[in-house]
């Protein structure tokens, strides 16, 4: 029987998660999901998630991919995988994808959002989804300088030493930063990303959010290609992934949306 | 010396806490925030909360107070508690209050707030603080059966077997219903509330919303003042207590923000 690609968009609360890739001796997202897909279908199956995410990272739009020999009732077949994941995962939509849909070759661009909380007090029901960073940050500073990392650069600056790629040129799509009472959110949509790139771009943006450098130290950082130069690592908890564009031409739904 | 009143204004995500008051072998919100005021205080500390919320139950606008014996820096010794208290648990506003203040007798009403969400997947970012319950309801017939139970009556028909006080007589300041896309939010504000009261009215009107009764159901179910008539009760995740008022006079701020 021909086989079917099946595309899952995937939201899940990662805090009490060790990333998306399986691992041993450790829960991660794709392990619950694949479980549940092979306790539904009975066959051995193996996902594609598009992105990688981190320990503690969230995502409202993930994309991941199985085949299977056998139909999919995609609608049900998706109430049924919600009601045997944990609550902390939802499958939002399932859809019989192309049979050359692949999750991870076909991503075209990923959205993340990174959101941190300023208030002086802890927002208990946002505070697994935050940085929580008490203090007032110039968000048009911190914007400036976002917008400055838009178009295609050499990221090295803000590449986590474990990245290992052999290029760390990458095109950033839209970079802002917006603040909303007492939040700032940063948008970051790119045609790929190195490791830790958000959490390095956003721990960098804060410096300047905070006044220790001024909005067009950017430039310098990003010319230098040397994670030294830039700022910290932002925590995990702010960063979650928003949504996957792939070409109208792979895929079943290209949006991401349910 | 003479002893000083404190009162704090709390919030916290119940959902990992057996309730409110403290219990033997069980993590409760109350024991946390006893030690960790005596941590900080050196003092051994009785503290009174205005709600004993149960296992599960969320608040943006608890109230508690204790006395003590020497000088409370307020805003540091807001900011010392949450350093040491758990993420989910957050003290909103410590204030010294007049020696009359009651956090428990002082109070003239209370309000909550009961979320549901009608989306056909849940939403994971706010599943610990809903009741995720797929498939739409009549907000207009349940906006008018919630309006129908203000004023003073007995509300024995909503209060739990658990409940043996002597008066399940209460006044209803406040009821109503709302919807906002996928989101249905019931407030209900009291002079008080016989034990499982918002659940058992959010059952209530969830049974009137998904069509099984009619809105006018609610009159025969108050005037029947019998548990066994009124819908099950809601489960614990969607409720939240939002402010405790009280009288002008008593106590330093009386709306429970920050």
């Amino acid at each position: 029987m021909a086989e079917r690609k099946i595309k899952l968009t995937i939201a899940y609360d990662g805090t009490d998660y060790h990333g998306w890739q399986s691992q041993r001796n450790a829960t991660t997202i794709e392990a619950c999901l694949t479980e549940a897909i092979e306790r539904l279908t009975g066959r051995q199956t193996r996902l594609y998630g598009s992105s990688r995410t981190d320990a503690g990272v969230h995502a409202l739009g993930q994309v991941a991919h199985f085949s299977i020999d056998c139909p999919v009732p995609t609608e049900r077949f998706r109430d049924a995988l919600n009601k045997i994941l944990p609550e902390a995962i939802a499958v939002l939509a399932v859809e019989e994808a192309p049979p050359d849909f692949d999750a991870i070759k076909g991503t075209v661009s990923k959205r993340y959002r990174y959101s941190l909380c300023t208030a002086a007090v802890r927002p208990v029901m946002q505070v697994r989804f935050c940085w929580h960073r008490p203090g007032r940050l110039n968000v048009e500073a911190m914007d400036k300088a976002a917008r400055r990392l838009r178009g295609r650069h050499d990221f090295r600056s803000f590449a986590s030493a474990a990245d290992t790629r052999a290029s760390s040129v990458r095109t950033i799509l839209d970079c802002t930063v917006r603040g909303e009472g007492d939040w700032v959110h940063v948008e970051v949509e790119a045609d790929g990303f190195l490791y830790n790139m958000v959490r390095n771009i956003v721990g960098t943006l804060v410096e300047i959010g905070r006044g220790r450098w001024a909005w067009n130290r950017i430039e310098t950082i990003l010319a230098a290609r040397d994670r030294t130069v830039a700022g910290p690592l932002a925590p995990a908890s702010g960063l979650c992934l928003m949504e996957i564009h792939y070409a109208p031409q792979s895929g079943a739904g290209t949006d991401g949306s349910a």
